[in-house]
């Protein structure tokens, strides 16, 4: 018997969604991978009474566990965040500390003003997102392509290989409309890019992938499929990394790629995250 | 005229996707709302020779903008953290400080692993949310109705509450499979929900908004149209609060909120929050 990993209650607390908290203490906790996590979030802790609701069950999983929990808190209120102690936890303030260190060097006080980062904040920039989520699911899959002029980035690829999510991801985090164009056999037969991405080269990014990890994927849609098989994912590969190579299309192989990291490396690789402002 | 803003160039400089010091270095700026800045993220510097290239770029922006430029980092290596150094910049590192809390609070050395928030990580994680957003895709707008026993909520509202973008932020951020499905006027004439909802009132969440801004955004789709009057909106408006009221679905105003809001106020509602494990 391997021997139980040690355990430990974490709370992300925050007087707003909780978002921010949640990532960086994640981001934190990832470094150590040998403690078993239970993950507490509370968030629109923005009244003293909420707080002291929130305390109460940190101190009520103290006792219970015999430990220390974790509270990672990214509060801004400075009465909210006062009422939040207690030695029976280990409080990680998220923002104190950077805020005061940013208040010296820029010379200004901060505005204490909670929320503002996932709220709807600049609300054109918030509009832009909500806009470009709206083209990518209008041109999703080859769906309407007649709009490519507004597209900031066509993403084509056999079937599978992450163009839709990576298209929704950058549509929802950054304001960005991204297409994506399915690559098929047709295509293959005819040795040459579908005629609507033609106008648009130099917005289009290839995305491939191992052809296993391929077959897996489309096994789960589609058990028992030719689609699904490796000879013909390999095929479909080979033959869409040939049109992509001749057309000069830059390529991502997103075989162990996550969403984020296929979404930021194509951001990097076609100069869009320099041109973003915010 | 009035005077310009202050202005200051920040860095975002990440051995990974920089999500998460864009993130948190966003959160701390909003705090101070009157410097205009100027932003650039810099991902992926995770050799000490791309750590130089970096500090050339910030110590060429210090010299050219004759003041310090901000530089959040999230460096987990500790050779490449050390060579990114310079009395020309505010450096602030995002993790080491709370990194060595965690270690003495743990007894337990950090990992020092890279890029862990962002990548694939779990790969079980990772696929239930990709698998979450292939069902949300496909149980959009009331689409195939027949999988509801597969979905953690249902979102109903009428047409333009936002409830297609915050069931996709809901799969790829969480991994639920959340359905979505619109409220049209035949509904409101036969003075109940639609059949197919019948079975899972329990998943049901009402999504509603007030008409001035419901009729602002469908104009901008369909300008002109009875869709998009402020007549019609009020009538949607009060038909689907009634037949959500006297089912006894719960109902959230999203007039004001971003989709991260009202995502979190819904897994808060749901009580969803609490059972999700990562």
């Amino acid at each position: 018997m391997t021997p139980a990993k040690p355990q430990r209650t974490v709370f992300f607390v925050s007087d707003h969604t909780g978002i921010t908290a949640e990532l960086l203490g994640k981001t934190l906790l990832t470094q150590f991978p040998d403690i078993e996590l239970h993950k507490r979030t509370l968030p629109f802790v923005d009244t003293v009474e909420k707080a002291k609701t929130a305390l109460t069950e940190i101190n009520d999983t103290a006792q219970k566990e015999g430990q220390r929990p974790i509270v990672f808190s990214t509060l801004v209120n400075e009465e909210v965040r006062a009422s939040m102690t207690s030695d029976n936890a280990l409080f990680i303030d998220l923002l104190a500390d950077f805020i005061r260190r940013l208040e010296a060097e820029l010379g200004l006080e901060s505005s204490h003003a909670l929320g503002l980062s996932h709220g709807m904040g600049d609300e054109l920039a918030y509009q832009k997102r909500m806009d470009a989520l709206n083209y990518t699911l209008s041109h999703d899959d080859g769906m309407d392509t007649a709009n490519y002029d507004r597209a900031k980035v066509i993403l084509v690829g056999v079937s599978r290989t992450g163009k839709t999510p990576t298209c929704l991801y950058l549509a929802m985090q950054y304001g960005i409309c991204a297409a994506n164009y399915p690559l098929t056999p047709d295509d293959f037969t005819a040795h040459a890019l579908p005629k609507p991405l033609l106008p648009h080269r130099a917005k289009l990014y290839g995305l491939t992938i191992q052809a296993e990890r391929l077959a897996k994927i489309r096994r789960e849609r589609k058990p028992e499929s030719r689609y699904a098989s490796l000879e013909n994912c390999q095929s479909e590969i080979r033959a869409a990394a040939a049109l992509l190579r001749q057309a000069h299309i830059p390529v991502l192989d997103t075989t162990t790629m996550s969403v984020e990291e296929i979404a930021i490396s194509i951001l990097h690789g076609t100069g869009l995250i320099k041109r973003l402002k915010s």
